[in-house]
């Protein structure tokens, strides 16, 4: 008979839109949930969740919309937020998943998850590292720096990059990889600990707090006199619009994310678009999801480095799946410093 | 001795900043000038202007900004109005150039012209078609729409393109271009007699008057319930909201023009922006000016369709330089239907 088990979870309470999601748009509860994935369910894995990630992306995820992304899964209220993890699977009736695998990928905020579709899961072969790692450098954060910036910027060694949101779970990796390539690298950040960080941890040539800067445009002047080739966007509103005013000719632009527009009623409008004619800029909307082909070459790229040191992470763990929506509204208040991480009981 | 010949000229009357040109901001004068290039002038030729080219672009000539294109002309306040036109050459000290031969390109709007820098000339060969097609579909309209639709945009069959100012000089080729390439292809355009001759005449699957609409976004989601994967960009502000909404998953945005927002104090906010992110969208802005090395190539591909009547080419040409300003002017009203050129005496 399969082992019943209480599981802690945190569900939506209702969908929030237009405006900051607060704590109590979230609720934790325990349930029961039996340990084996249940005969009918003929390719799920049962998992408990060790590491769950939070990202900008899930405030989507919680919103009313008619606007799905695919590969996501949208909690209804009532049921568990949904997002990246890294999760051990205890029972699998998946012929690629076994019991005692790890894996990273899509799950929810509860203590044991049964994933009907685990196809999107990728297994963990390297535990050299910390496991944390996969929500952030080696998962979602990692594959969408990495693709965003040598596929999407296609950077030349010497030329100018921008990284907004610098000392996120994305925005840091970014610099470093804009250092290995040979660039001068500027990040932006929304205090002084994160901007110390990023000149005396990660490496950015440059970094300062936009907060302290009443003139985004001149900001910009001052750090990148001849101009930004390359801007590596999270932002949006404001900075995008002064950013735009500083792109260099033939400037490129990778747009993953404008955490600033995201609880807005209503968007910034973006003044000077007339620059992307003016300058011939190349402005790629993307996703990592377009990119999981590439995960193997980046792991190739990626793992020496952290493995020798050449690569720092910065991550910001909570401990306890109680401390969850703190972590994840904290997101969008700028509290995290680095990537933010839910460690769960037992990881 | 040379032979010194009177010489209308429009000039510059100061510049135009925020607002509407209108014909006041130009005055038609005249002057005398030498038919001969002056000894010192080592590297000029004197020409005779045929047709005048009138180009949105011309706007920002008469601009005071420090925002400056190269490869133009900026005129001062009491000199010619500069752009692009078809001449023919009266006398030269460049070796390139000699007595006789048709050129277009850059040129001032007068009778005769010396031409000082004239390397940005291009010598006519072709003259078994209208002479005035150099100053469009010959000329940096046909580049720009050829440059713009299969390099920018990269169509592919069956999809679905959209074109704004479609009537006008490079619109009513991306229409015909999109046919050529398979394409399902709608324009809007300002006029019931534009949206007549768009699907009539150039040969537009469907055309729209976007003065009649009161919600664009309504208007797209009619004629293109599929969604949009391309869309040639000439108008900007509004519009291309509306299109942000309509665009289809890793669609395709060629920026060459903002007519709308020329000539406004502060040009419109975006509001859609973030749908760059969700459909994954790849926006180019780029300019003719980049494209030089295509005329040939361009002018393989599109003097056999313009022989054999395949491709239609629709001119507003008024007679006079006398009526050049308004004509100029009426570019940014809608008056003209197609392109709009001003012929001179002799041509």
């Amino acid at each position: 008979m399969a082992q019943v088990m209480s599981n802690k979870q945190v569900l939506l309470r209702d969908f929030v839109n237009g405006r900051s999601p607060t704590e109590s748009d979230m609720y934790v509860t325990t349930n029961s949930i039996s340990l084996k994935v249940p005969p009918q369910d003929s390719n799920a894995v049962l998992v408990k969740n060790l590491y769950l990630s939070c990202d900008p992306m899930m405030r989507f995820l919680i919103m009313k919309s008619d606007q799905r992304m695919s590969k996501y899964i949208y909690p209804s209220p009532g049921s568990p937020i949904c997002g990246y993890g890294v999760a051990k699977v205890l029972d699998s009736s998946h012929p690629e998943f076994k019991e005692g695998d790890l894996v990273w990928g899509l799950t929810r905020w509860e203590e044991y998850s049964l994933l009907p579709n685990p196809e999107s899961l990728i297994k963990i072969h390297h535990t050299d590292v910390p496991l944390s790692y996969y929500t952030g450098i080696l998962g979602m954060a990692g594959k969408t720096a990495y693709a965003g910036f040598f596929e999407v910027c296609r950077p030349k060694k010497g030329e100018y990059v921008f990284v907004s949101a610098a000392s996120g779970a994305v925005g840091q990796l970014v610099g470093q990889f804009a250092k290995l390539a040979g660039c001068y690298v500027v990040g932006s950040a929304g205090s002084k600990e994160k901007v110390d960080l990023l000149k005396n941890k990660i490496g950015f040539d440059e970094a300062f707090n936009y907060k302290e800067e009443h003139d985004l445009d001149a900001a910009l002047k001052r750090y990148f006199p001849q101009g930004i080739d390359v801007y590596f966007e999270h932002v949006g509103g404001k900075l995008l619009d002064a950013v735009l005013l500083n792109m260099r000719e033939h400037g490129r632009m990778a747009m993953c994310g404008m955490i600033s527009q995201y609880n807005l009623p209503e968007p910034q409008g973006i003044k000077n678009v007339m620059q992307i004619i003016f300058k011939r800029l190349h402005i790629h909307g993307f996703t990592h999801r377009d990119y999981d082909h590439i995960v193997p070459e980046y792991y190739e790229f990626v793992l020496p480095y952290i493995r020798q040191g050449k690569l720092v992470y910065v991550e910001d763990i909570v401990e306890g799946l109680e401390n969850g929506p703190a972590a994840l509204v904290g997101l969008f208040n700028g509290r995290n410093v680095g990537k933010q991480v839910v460690a769960l009981a037992g990881h």
